[in-house]
Formats: C-alpha cells, structure tokens, sequence
C-alpha cells in the first residue's frame, strides 16, 4: 500500500461528508474554495427549509452583495437553456466565475442534481468556475419567493461573479423570480407571438434587455420591430432605461457577444444612476417580507396540527363562534 | 298628494338606503326577510374588506349552518351558467330559497352588481326567493379564499336553503374555491378532452357528482365511458363515497333531475356518514387558517408602510445583517 494511497483516503471521506454535512463553517469555507459540492448542500439546505438555514444566511453575510445577478425568461421554445449555456461561455472567456439557477416553480420536484442535470450544460461539466444548479419549490415553507433568494445568494457568498437566473415561464412566478435579478433579460423567437404575450405578462415593464433568439429563421425581423414598437410606446420618465434589443442565434453562437454588451451598458446606467441599490433593496425587502410570512405560516401550520385549530373549527362549524373571532384566538395562541 | 304616495316616501329612502347603509342588524334582518338590496350590501361590505366585516360575521353566526352548499365547477365552454340556470329553476320549483355566488378569482372586477349582471341568469330576476351574485377577489386581504366563505355564509344567513357556488374554470384557484361546497358537482362536455383535464387538475379528487353536459352531442357517450373508467380505477376505501356520474342536456332542460337525484344521493349519504360535519368542520379549520393568514399579511403591509422594512432592507442589502435575522426584527416589531 502506497503512502499516496492512504493519503487520499481521508480526502475522499471528506468529499462524501461535504454532501451531507451540517458544518456550516465548513460548508462555506469549501464553498469560497470552489467546491461543488459543498454549494450543492449550501442550496439544499435551504431548499429542505432545514433548521441551519439561518445559520447559513447569517455566515453568508459578510461574503454577499458583490456578484452580478441577471435573471433570464422567456417562454418554453425561445431557447434560454441554450443561451444560458453560451452566455456562460463567454463570460468564462472573460475570466468570471459563474453561477447558474435554473427555477422551475411549477416542479415539485426538480432539484438535488448539480452538474449534468441538463444536457446543454454538460459543456461546464468539469470547469471549476462555473455552478449551475436546478431548484423546485419542493419543501420551502415560504416557496421560491423565500428560496430563490437565498440561493442566490449562496452563490454570491461562494465567490461568483455573475449569477444568472433562468427560470420556465413568462407566467406571474417568473415575474416575480426574474425580479430578484439586477439585470432582467427576456427571450423571444420568432413567430411566437411573444411580443403581445410580453405584454399580458407584464414583462414589458421588468425586461431590462429583450434578446430576439433565433434570429436567422423567418419573422425575426417583425418580432425585433414589435418589440422595439412596443418599447417605444411605452411610458418612460426622463433619464429612465430605455430597454435594449439584440439579435442572437444562440444556438450558431452569433450574437451573444452583443448581448454581453447590452448587459453591460444595463449595469453602467444601474451604478450611474444609483439604481443597483435601489434595486438591491427593493430586492432585500421582498425577501424579508417573504421570509417573515414565511415564519407566520409555519406558527399557524404549528397551531393547525395541535388542538386549538380543530376545536375552533368545530365551534365555527357549530355556529357558536364566528370564523374572525376563531382567527382571532387562533392568533392569540401564537409565539409574540 | 294621496296617503298611499306620503308611504311610499320613506319606504323608497329606506329602501336606497339600504344599498349604503353600515347600520349591521338593519342590513341582516332585511337580508333574512328577502331583501335583496341588503344582502348585495352584505357581501359588498365583504369583498371590499369593510371593517364591518367581523360585526357582520359575528351577527350572521346564529343564523347559519342551514344551507346546503353545492360547488359546481368545469372548463368554460361546458354550460355552467345555463345547468346553474336550470337547477335553480328545479330547486325553485320544489318550494327551495336559492343563493347563486359566480365566482371570478382570475377577474380583478366583477362584483358590484346582484341580478342581471348575466344574461342567462335574467330567467329569475323578479323571483326574490333566488340571489344571484357575482364576485371577485378585489378588495379582500385574504383573496378569494378568504371572502367567498363570507358570502355563502351571507346567504345561508339570509335563509337560502341552497347556496350554489359556481366557478369559472378547473384551475387550482377553482379547485380551492368548489372545496367550499358540500357537494362538488363537475360538469364535462364532449370531446373537449375534459376527462384528462379533470384528472390534471385534481378535479377527480374533489368531485362528488360528475355531469356530461351537452348529452346530446355526438361523443358524450365516449366522455361518459372515460370518466366512469377513470372512476373506477381511482382509489377508495370501503363505503367510501363513488362519485356519480350524470347526462344531461342543460340547453335543452334534459336531465336536470338526475342531476338533483345525484345531488340528493350525496346529501343522503354525507349525513349517514358523520361527513357532512365533518366537511364542514374542515371547511372551517380552512376558512380560520384564511381569515388569520389575512391578518398577519395585513400586520405585515402596515409595517412596510413604516419605517422598519425600508431600514432592515437597506441594511441586508449592505451585507451587514442576513434576511432572516431582519425578518425576526420585522416580526418582533408585530403586535402580539
């Protein structure tokens, strides 16, 4: 037996531990060093809603705040997984570590799985620098409102520059989802009547850079039109960002380098104008609110598995109380 | 001026008045004497989350328990206005006081009005012993979920013998909504591929009398076959309740009866087993949980309001505190 072998032996057995380890302190120093691995548990804690979830947000602290967040939606077909996958491409080229949450709030089951989880990302399968992550709504008391966030920032704390965040749809969940980004990047392809789409969903008003994906095939011209008409419609105050178009073929890899641009001048005008921290806010303000319904719930969850719940409603079901007196007392039973 | 005209006067005031009036025991003893202007009042004060609303609740509660609730749910398309129109015809006939509550969760206005306000419903509109009301989730904290137990509550209070609460679609909102019911009743229609979609939307699960509407278009045979098949492949325990399944042919007042028999068969049975109070106790535990979830989520607003959310963001933002020790402070700052 080699020394060499008995060396590695330790270090394997570390590996495993860091899978289902419950040292915070641990976790996130191997995180910040780059370990997939102990990312991997840093996110499925939060997403179980496990009891070290706090203790993981606080040790994250101090690390946070520094990556770039950009949200990418788009409905099914536009291409997204495929553009996400370039995008993360050249911002490897340009020497940035990249993290990628893939949301499907409409899953009660995606998770768990990092690396290889989607085809199109095996292309990042054995680079270091890039984390991609798929994650459902399954366990969290909050949802993805209260997750998500803290995903993010999981990735933010362990050392990523660019955190994208792509998520399924262009239904209200996504709006929401895609709203913790700085940057907000919404896909279309042709002939999918995205554009009229865009609006009913409301994306018109969160999408910060429109990408016309597909941009060979026929109608890619009248979709840039229409939603270049659509942004010119629109009600802008002074000084306010005037949403920007580019045309890519993600798949041909064309284009991409002009949405990497347009990105770009997004963040500028953000820090010029003072407005990455109104939105960072904004964003922490959500999150609190999320958590602390969150919370509550949970408190009534506890009360509906005890006594008080099924007795109220038997007195309501009787007719001896009404149902605002019986929440009433419900609530007085709560934890201050 | 003729004596009869001078009575009139104060007659026609009180009668205006009622639309307006706050005055609780005046509105609810109008209500339980037939006056429709009193119960529209009633569940305007509801839906628009008057503070009146726990008095109104408080007053109603020795007034209800009597109505039989039947939910009646199914894609658009499927005739539920016209097989609603054509029960309440049925159940009028046999001597019945009759509530309508149409509900819209997806229709950020439809209420206000009470009679008339759907065609079809014009076949009653000079009966006083049939409301029929409108509703949608504007105004009320709790959303649907919370006020439309309040309005069947309103009509059962008023002394409707049947409250028949109809919805718009097969949704998960929908599904929540016809749970409020006794009797979920589910209408299909041929050759819409309903029977597929019932199960999707965990409509399967919920119903307790199935109706294949439009009985006389070719293919309803084919739906009634599905839906008896995937009946009998579903799970149930021994004197478990089968649901039923009817034909009929609203349009064309076929049918009708069977679908009454059906409802009457599950009333029947409901009572024999304990679970009609049971039903309703759960109905109860769902509507206090509602009712104080509101509560908090309104405890909550009033404090983003404040000054303490903006603060608390500002500093998750700067990294120096983490979103859950905020969301403690925020929560702290609750009154018990």
């Amino acid at each position: 037996m080699s020394g060499a072998a008995i060396s590695s032996g330790p270090a394997v057995a570390q590996r495993a531990n860091l899978r289902r380890s419950n040292d915070v302190p641990a976790l996130i120093a191997a995180a910040r060093e780059g370990d997939h691995r102990a990312v991997a548990r840093l996110i499925s804690l939060i997403e179980n809603d496990d009891p070290k979830l706090r203790e993981v947000a606080a040790a994250l602290t101090p690390y946070t705040g520094k990556a770039r967040v950009i949200g990418l939606t788009g409905a099914p077909g536009v291409g997204k997984s495929t553009t996400t996958n370039e995008l993360v491409r050249a911002l490897r080229a340009a020497g940035k570590r990249v993290g990628v949450l893939a949301i499907d709030p409409s899953s009660p089951f995606t998770g768990g799985a990092i690396l290889g989880d989607r085809v199109r990302m095996q292309d990042h399968a054995t680079d270091s620098g890039v984390y991609i992550r798929s994650m459902s709504s399954r366990g969290h008391l909050g949802g993805l409102s209260a997750a998500a966030p803290q995903a993010v920032r999981v990735l933010d704390g362990a050392g990523c520059d660019v955190v994208l965040v792509e998520t399924v749809g262009v239904g209200q969940a996504e709006v929401a989802v895609a709203s913790l980004a700085d940057t907000v990047m919404v896909l279309l392809a042709p002939g999918m009547g995205d554009a009229i789409q865009a609006v009913k969903a409301g994306i018109l008003e969160i999408a910060d850079v429109f990408v016309v994906n597909k941009a060979d095939r026929d109608g890619a011209d009248a979709t840039y039109t229409d939603i270049q008409g659509m942004i010119a419609l629109g009600d802008r105050a002074a000084g306010e960002w005037r949403p920007q178009v580019v045309k890519a073929s993600a798949v041909r890899g064309q284009g991409i380098d002009d949405v990497v641009t347009a990105l770009g001048k997004h963040e500028s005008w953000l820090v010029e104008h003072d407005q990455l921290r109104a939105r960072r806010e904004a964003r922490a303000a959500a999150e609190i609110e999320a958590i602390a319904l969150g919370v509550l719930r949970g408190r009534i969850g506890s009360l509906r598995d005890g006594e008080s719940l099924p007795a109220l409603a038997a007195r309501v079901a009787a007719g001896d109380v009404d149902p605002y007196a019986a929440a009433d007392d419900l609530l007085a039973g709560l934890e201050p």
